[in-house]
Parts: structure tokens; C-alpha cells; sequence
């Protein structure tokens, strides 16, 4: 097995979500100033870390790139929809974005609010319609990946999460349950779907996508708490976190409430279930190993 | 042809709706707190047009309710969640929705902003899951029609419409253009859709598609320009308007800008229009041409 190059790879799928968001988001049938808000937070210098997992997904059980890629193109936007919602005042109340002002601070909060819902409109519509277009024998998988996006992005998944995620906000009692629950769903969620539709778009089978939704599980908390010690540690523009009024209010999380040292070992047994997971798929789940690596390697 | 009591028929309808999103929306895995917004939105009294014109459209082409159920039942969530946005602060800043607290006044802007888009989100869920339970014959039809949704609700339709609302309050260059855009996208899309997706679900051809969404253009315009002649006529609690500070904005309105006989001289003919597709399809049109007189019936 030849060794991955995971940079190239990377670029390879970022670089085709890029092209398919670009022409989604430049149709003159758009208001020119839904569009500008749009495209400004699609644009922002995101990772693509949810198209990434969709794709490599996808390649796992053999399938092309291109099947995914209308998948890897709606969860990127499903993503920056939450994230512009996150930013209101009336939510997080974030500034910045990523080093850059937040959308409703660029467009105002009405445009802001408006470019989240069309976002997520638009996530659907692409998969509604990209699957009209598949041939017959592939209506049902397409249909079935994208009912996974949905379920993941919505009041049983990310939604719920961040519902969550708000009512704990300096709850002096919540403990490992209500901090497990927001992981699992507001960030947990939607990379799970990522993964999952894209091994259902490669053609995998019912036990590898089970398989595959707890690997993304895994994954999802992981990064959570990697990001989570991003912060803690004060390196939090290397992965372009966001900045600003956040840190004064007391959100839930694991080094806050257990402390860094444990978080670290948490994290060390995240990966390790995650690997034993990839493990089973033997050298085609290298590019995942390697991004599940990598989330691990980021300076903390 | 028998009568139709289009009393009896509005009630059956709005029945198998409620009955439908009670059991979506009662789910245990929502968090309680999104729950009871969502619901306090979705059941705030509205009067199910959109799901009646689903259902009259569907049986129009010979389909069962049962078919057009979940398409009725996600319309109304989408439309109810357009609502509860359009009524938060940064957006209309209403108080008041059909005589009560608006969804942010009863449970604060953070939340009412989720429950939109929880709503949005299982609308969407709520078609995909649906189909794919669907038999196979019926799968494309079923995703056609969730397409045609998609397009409505979104960028294209209806979030474009409120987009171009917002943006031409107070200007006093905006003309019949900016308004007829305004009406055909943020009141025309979604009840086209409507219409649309019963049709299709009801085993429409593309000949009379073309037709049903004409008819919901022509019939959302009508809904548009009646609605603003209640207000201006001031019987706006006859159909449960928003009541609040709404009118002290300069909302684009036909009434506003070319008076009230010049708009219901627009109103007749649109409702001619609408008749005259109506009365292609004779008696089995009965039920969508009462719905359509009611809304010229509605004390202006």
C-alpha cells in the first residue's frame, strides 16, 4: 500500500468542495446581498474538516470522490449556517470569526440570520436535487446519506446540542452527562453525518456504518476536546478559533470541568478507540488514521 | 358532483396535519426546552392554508391525503419557522404573532432562533425519512416533490423574499418590480410549493404542474394583497395578523403604494387568473376555487 500524502489529499478535497460551493453559491438567482453574506462565511477560511472525513468515508469503501460531493458540499454549509447563528448577539455574541469580523457584524444581524437559514435551505436543496439526478440504482443510497445529514443537523443532533450547549452556560450542577451530551450532539453529530453519508455514498454495508457513525462519534468528541485545550492553552488562533467575548462566559467544558491533565487522557482514549475502530479497515483507512493523528499533533 | 363542504374538508385536513406534527414534534430525544418552542409556534392557531392546499391539490390528480401528509406537515413547520424569525428583534421586531407573545418573547431570542431552525431542519428530515419508506415507484415523485419544497423555502424562494423585504423598507424608490418580487418569493414560493408537492404526490404530468404552480403564484399574491388590505382596513385580528409595532415600519405594500380600489382591482384579476386555470380541471376543483373566493371573502 502506497503511503498517503494526507497534505495533498487534503487539498485535493478541499479544493473540488471549494469549486462546487463557489458555482452553488454564484447564481444570479440569489439577492445579491444574501449571496455577498453567504459566500463571505463559506468563504472564511473554514478547513473543510467535514468534507475531508465525507470524502476519505467514501473512498474507504471504494466509492468516488464525486458521489460524496454534493454531501461534503451541504455539511460544509450546514456547518457555517451553525456558526453564523452561534456568532448572534442573541447566541454567543461573537465578534470575530475566525481573525475576521462574524457575519452579523459585516451584514447586520437581520442578513446574518437570513444567509444561516438560506444556508441550510440551500444544503438541502443541493441533496434533493443532485439526488433527482442519480441513477436509479443509487436513489436510495443518496436518499438515505442525505436523511443521515439531516437527523445529524437537526433537533436530534446538532440543534439539540446547542439548545443544550446554551442552557448550561454557568450551571454550576452540570457535570459529565449534560458536557457528553452537547459533545456528542453539537459538534458530535454532524461530523458523524459527514462520515456516515459518505460511507453510505461509497457503498457501505449496514455493520460498516455503524462502524463508521461511532468512529465518527469519537472523532467528533475528540476534536472537541482538542479544540476545547486550544483554548484553554491560549493557542487559539493556530486552528483559527474564534476570538472574542467567549471566554468571559462559562461554557461547559472538559478541562473546565476536570481539569487539563485528564483531559489529555480522555483525549488519549478517544484516539484509541478511534483507531482500534480504523484499525478493522486495515491500510485504506491511512488518510483517517492520519487526520484522527493530526487533531491529537495540534499544538496543546 | 356532490357539493363539497369546504368547512368539513379545511377541518379533515387540518386534523390529519395537527395529528401529524403533535407525534413529530412530542419526540423524547428533543430536548423539552426546544420542544416546547417549537410547539408553542407550530400550534399558536394558524390556519393550515398552506397544508389545506397541499391536500386539495393532491387529491385534485386522484392521491390519497396520506401521500400528501408529511409534505403538508413539513410545509407547516417551514412556514412556521419563517415566522418565528421574521418576528425576532433584528428582523420585524414583533411582539405579537395571532394575539399572543411571539415565539422570543415567550422564550427569550437564543432559543426562538433554534427552534426556527430545529424546524427548518426536521421539516426537511421529516420528507427524507418518509421517503425512504416509500415504495420504490413512488421514490422519485416523493423526492421530486421534496425538491420543489426546497426550492420554496429557500434561497431561490421564500428566504430570498424576506431578504428583499427587509431591504426595501422605507425605500421610497422601491416600485410594482421590488414588490412583485417580494410577493412572488416570501408569500408565492412556499403556498406554490404547496401546491406543487400535493400535486406531484397526487400523480400530476409535467403539463399540469406548470399549471398548479402558476395557480400557487396567483393564489399567493392574492393571499399577499388581501392580507394587506385587512390591515389597512384595520380588521387585522379577523385572521389573526401580527398586531405590534409592525405598522409603524414602511412595509412595501400594494395598498401603500397604489391605494386601496387600485389593489382590489389587482385582486379580481388575479383571482381571475387563478379561476381560469381553476376551471381547466371542472368540478374536482371545487375545494381549491372556495379556498381561493375566501380569501376575496375575508371582510377588507
Amino acid at each position: 500500500m502506497t503511503p498517503v500524502d494526507i497534505g495533498k489529499t487534503t487539498k485535493a478535497y478541499c479544493l473540488i468542495t471549494d469549486e462546487y460551493l463557489r458555482a452553488e453559491l454564484n447564481q444570479i438567482d440569489i439577492p445579491a446581498s444574501l449571496r455577498d453574506a453567504m459566500q463571505y462565511s463559506v468563504f472564511a477560511g473554514g478547513k473543510r474538516l467535514r468534507a475531508c472525513l465525507c470524502f476519505a468515508a467514501c473512498e474507504l469503501f471504494g466509492g468516488e470522490m464525486q458521489n460524496a460531493l454534493p454531501f461534503a458540499a451541504a455539511i460544509e454549509m450546514i456547518h457555517t449556517y451553525s456558526l453564523i447563528h452561534d456568532d448572534l448577539p442573541c447566541m454567543d455574541d461573537d465578534d470575530f470569526r475566525r481573525n475576521k469580523p462574524s457575519n452579523h457584524r459585516v451584514f447586520g444581524e437581520a442578513l446574518a440570520t437570513l444567509a444561516g437559514d438560506g444556508l441550510l435551505s440551500l444544503a438541502f436543496e443541493v441533496l434533493l436535487k443532485t439526488g433527482l439526478s442519480s441513477e436509479v440504482a443509487y436513489l436510495q443510497r443518496h436518499y438515505l446519506a442525505a436523511y443521515e445529514v439531516a437527523h445529524g443537523a437537526g433537533v436530534f443532533g446538532m440543534v439539540a446540542g446547542q439548545v443544550e450547549d446554551m442552557a448550561n452556560e454557568g450551571n454550576p450542577n452540570a457535570g459529565r452527562a449534560e458536557l457528553e451530551y452537547i459533545q456528542a450532539n453539537k459538534t458530535g453529530a454532524l461530523i458523524s453525518a459527514a462520515i456516515a453519508s459518505g460511507a453510505i455514498m461509497g457503498g457501505c454495508d449496514e455493520n460498516e456504518l455503524v462502524l463508521m457513525r461511532k468512529f465518527g462519534l469519537l472523532f467528533g468528541r475528540l476534536f472537541q476536546l482538542t479544540d476545547d485545550l486550544l483554548d484553554v492553552e491560549g493557542n487559539a488562533d493556530v486552528v483559527g478559533k474564534t476570538l472574542g467575548k467567549d471566554k468571559e462566559k462559562k461554557k461547559l467544558t472538559y478541562p473546565a470541568l476536570f481539569g487539563i491533565e485528564e483531559t489529555k487522557r480522555e483525549a488519549d482514549t478517544l484516539l484509541n478507540g478511534a483507531f482500534s475502530i480504523l484499525n478493522e479497515f486495515g491500510g485504506k483507512a491511512q488518510y483517517l488514521c492520519l487526520l484522527t493523528q493530526q487533531l491529537i499533533g495540534r499544538e496543546y
